[in-house]
């Protein structure tokens, strides 16, 4: 592209290192920033700034939080010893949508894929193990995708905690509520006919 | 959506604001500046910031630029007497991408459009009579949208310069090169036709 000026090219080419974002709208964005006060944009950036320079994550669950614990694991009225093992953050948010569950969250940040070089040493696996260990922890809700990296995370906190007290489940595979049989695909209709469950339960809501 | 930080959620905020970016891409984003170092997000706001406290727009054509006069009409190698009327500073990339022409440009701002509450007085018209009532152009090309927007526009310029000895020329509307003919709609194929040119000019590049 033919910039006539050396600060909208260095505006685009930062923006457009954002993934998702190509040279075109990296420019779009910028002329946009451009059309409006300069005050509008000096709060985005000091949002921004803020946010990388104060976040912290929370030391028990790894859950990204404004102080040293999340406010999830400070809240006396929630549950600590039911623990959902989910991979990063936006799955916390997304469970939290729900309204659906009142115990603590262990945030891993990622899954295991040896294709992407992600081992087990980067996630934060050993201290979900140290906690299961020394808190007392009564179930773990395993919350991962549902893709190979998932269950090969699932399994394998599985065998690192085997010989431990501690019961552990995973969230239910199946039809998504709304959808048409017809249109689901072989496997999740296969779970969702093994692992029915009593019609009277499917009532609860 | 349940942000456990407000910093987290004051950032989303402010980056969905952004045209075509809503909070799902914004949350996306922004957890993305979180898993590089800070120094990267220090770079991304400052150009953003010396973009909009530093840029300035050409005293003469409006165009974007780090100085008072744009490079395009400081450059003396450029022809000052042909000058080609464009929205905005993107056709002048777009144009200038082409190195197809060699004159100066006019950058309206927009177009006329009532829908959008824009009128004439809303753009840079009155300065582009002024330029060619007192400096010594002797074409102004119109390029711009093939819009009913943009033909208001071409025709209320034209209007104005009515008496003034100046040609006035518009760029070609016809098929795409590459396009084929029977998926051209009907008006670009009639107008294709209606301004034929002659075969050998055809094969100038």
């Amino acid at each position: 592209m033919n910039f006539s000026s050396k600060l909208l090219e260095r505006a685009v080419d930062e923006v457009s290192q954002l993934p998702g974002i190509g040279k075109r709208t990296a420019l779009r964005l910028v002329l946009h920033l451009l059309n409006r006060p300069p005050s509008q944009t000096e709060q985005l950036t000091t949002s921004l700034l803020q946010l990388v320079q104060n976040i912290k994550f929370c030391k028990n669950c790894h859950n990204i939080s404004d102080t040293e614990i999340c406010e999830i694991c400070a809240n006396p009225r929630r549950d600590a010893e039911t623990v959902c093992v989910v991979e990063d953050i936006r799955d916390v948010m997304a469970i939290e949508n729900t309204a659906q569950f009142n115990g603590h969250y262990h945030v891993l940040g990622g899954k295991i894929s040896p294709i992407e070089g992600i081992g087990p040493q980067h996630l934060h696996i050993d201290s979900l193990v140290e906690k299961v260990k020394t808190d007392s922890i009564k179930e773990l809700i395993f919350a991962l995708s549902s893709t190979i990296e998932g269950d090969t995370t699932n399994f394998y906190i599985f065998k690192k905690l085997q010989g431990i007290d501690i019961k552990i489940t995973t969230i239910a595979r199946g039809i998504s509520v709304g959808d048409e049989l017809e249109y689901a695909d072989e496997v999740t209709l296969g779970r969702s006919i093994l692992h029915r469950i009593p019609f009277e339960n499917s009532l609860k809501r």
